[in-house]
């Protein structure tokens, strides 16, 4: 019962210590795998490398049957997002060593899957949930009009540049590199438009598309606000009481 | 009466069905249309991206038959804003045949006009419309403010840097195109200041420029929030109850 | 009396149409101050830009002495922010002509004073100057946060770069130029870390930086909301009843 | 008891400009450590600069020592925070004539901890204290799923990137710093996808990316406002009536 307690939970101090240590095998196996990728590394290095994949394997199967183990409805965790997470995170290993070797490199980038795992420590992302629920529709039509927007730039700026930089501007496909760059300001000053006619399209391209893609952010920002309220009047919430904005109870 | 269903409304399976159909189609001939811009292009594919049109026109001329067909005003819809999108996006193919040459480029621009097809599907374009009308002030005061700002920048820059750089900072209006790729943290990297004074001058544009040219994004966004709480009282749109964010109700 | 509604109004038709003419005015007055500094200029141009000041000149004189004329307390109205912004953008022009040569440029400078004549038409200047003042605190403190931020970003990059790029980063004050237009995210790439340190250090500049030096934005804009919702309660103000966001109300 | 009050409080005049100059001390000092590494340095500066280091050590010291002094509870206000500060703004001066040679350089930096000085003055520090407190979870998560994000964008790109520019991206390690000039749209330039897979692949990490890496600072801006509320509500703040935002208060 205790030990169910140490995996499933974090309020007691070994369950707390039990995050914590997952936590740190998953950033590890993050960075060793980064570190793989390094085009001078040394056979020493290579093989410490190997030795740290070897052992976070070993500790991720571990705690993946650990949690089979406790859990009351085994099959349900098996196939729940954490579970097949779990499952994704060591599966590469088991089958790198069966299958043949074209298939590795893909195999590789699956480990990527550990990232996910490091989700399952924040109550917070209950709250993104619901805030992503509550400006649903906001998103899903600003994505349209910012996909819009990007567009109607890139045939814009093709018309104006493409007779001035037939290289940089050669198709609408083209330009739309330098849309996406420009609307979203990060502006690698790769192509740029030369003609007047196509800075001065740019300029009214900037005063109406800046709008349009940068509002989504606002958009979740501002929903998650509205979740952290909705999440703090809903009783079994208490452990915020002295820092949660009051917004809209009366004083009396 | 079930045909006017499935064309007007998306409730019904068939409606649904429908719109995912047009909204294909749309996008389809949106990407066809960018393809024939790409420079080494084979006749093969030319001559699939002309098919390509002539199915979309197609579907199009019948959707908009339909759709006048359908309607119980038939003059208003015509005369609607989606009812001229709709002529729009299929006008020019059947002028292009009787017109002279010269102007089919602009002609062709015209098919973009089937993006705003896209609009119909969405229900929140409405929120964006009643977003828009609340901040209405607010947005045409920041404009004029954001204008003047970039106005006073350019100004600015090219006391500075005119001498330094007389290609570059030749007049006001090429300093234009510096201050709006500055302000707008584009920063392309083609034009910057090489002086001390401006480069001083660049820090205090900044500081207070930033501030008004990204302030209507905010604005839009917290106004987006505004409307949708005023959608969610209003009856009938009780479709968001389990979501919604219950900012003001008393939890009584 | 109806010429008095007609200058200081904008409720009739005529008091709109004077409003527009004189905005007209002001926009064609500073492009043409614009177009005064571009290199290429012909004789014929430049004596059609010596026109148009003449002529605006001479209107914003006639505005001035109207404004005076119909003002009742004729002092105030001089000595207030309008009139003394009025009064600004036509006294160079008689300077001009009275003190000597090496003075003008700066006389000529104070012409783009007239920009400011553009505030008095918007009603929702008011506005913008509550929502200054609610946010007063925060930005202030903001603004010294995001000084010390730069500061630091410039002192550190200083310590990483200075040896690699002795020219580029030669003392603080020439990293505090890299430390603003990254910080900013204006990128503009004349100035970049290239060592691993000054790598991992601007990593952990823009992570905490970025926050830092955004958040007035996002002040102003929710200042701003906070502004229209206190405006919109008070008597007299009932022009904004459909779209007013009704955050506060009991629906009942 | 009056000099107290001075050095204590700023309600007083005299307690006002006592603040004022340690401010403007502090600045001095910053901007002197600033121009201390600038490398065409004459030796008359030097010794000015020398001069200013002097006095305003002699200042900080005394201010130290008579904070110490006028503290109710000395060991108290000894390790407090601003205790620690005060200390540490000065230490270095007078560690630097004891130790050896080699530590200098660091004690120097040190000097800065004098910015944190700049802190004291600000009533409204306190205010983002709380606001912190308030989106606490939420900058957790955002902080959490961001770096993700870049590690994401970084595997990715190496993986599209590494063969056509093998020393841009050399390793994730070396792609990581492309990941973060892009998510934060600083976009220096010195490194950018070339390949059309690549290229493909940043329009989407952008998509999704902008969206999270800028969302904590929306949620800093929003948490600062509740956070205003909050403390606008609590008897004992009253000097903000007039412009406070009303937003939950019955009219009637």
């Amino acid at each position: 019962m205790k030990f169910k307690q140490i995996i499933e939970e974090n309020e007691s101090r070994h369950g707390r210590n039990f995050d914590l240590f997952i936590q740190f095998t998953i950033v590890l196996s993050l960075v060793s795998f980064a570190a793989a990728t390094l085009p001078d590394i040394t056979p020493e290095t290579r093989e410490l490398l190997k030795i740290i994949e070897l052992i976070s394997i070993f500790i991720f199967t571990a705690e993946y049957v650990a949690r089979i183990y406790v859990a009351d409805k085994k099959l349900r965790f098996i196939f729940s997002f954490y579970g097949l997470i779990d499952l994704f995170a060591i599966l590469p290993f088991y089958l790198a060593t069966t299958v043949d070797l074209r298939a590795i490199r893909i195999l590789r980038l699956m480990r990527l899957f550990r990232a996910f795992k490091l989700l399952r420590y924040s109550r917070a992302i209950q709250r993104l949930h619901s805030a992503l629920k509550i400006a649903r529709e906001e998103l899903l039509l600003f994505s349209v009009v910012a996909g819009m927007a990007i567009f109607f730039a890139a045939v814009g700026i093709y018309y104006f540049e493409n007779e001035a930089q037939p290289e940089e501007f050669a198709s609408v496909f083209h330009s739309l590199w330098w849309a996406v760059a420009t609307l979203t300001t990060v502006g690698y000053g790769d192509v740029y438009p030369i003609t007047a006619g196509g800075k001065v399209f740019t300029f009214f391209v900037l005063m109406v598309g800046l709008g349009i893609v940068s509002v989504p952010t606002g958009l979740i920002a501002s929903a998650l606000s509205s979740a952290r309220e909705l999440e703090r009047r809903q009783p079994g919430s208490q452990n915020e009481q002295n820092a949660a904005c009051q917004l809209n109870e009366t004083p009396d």
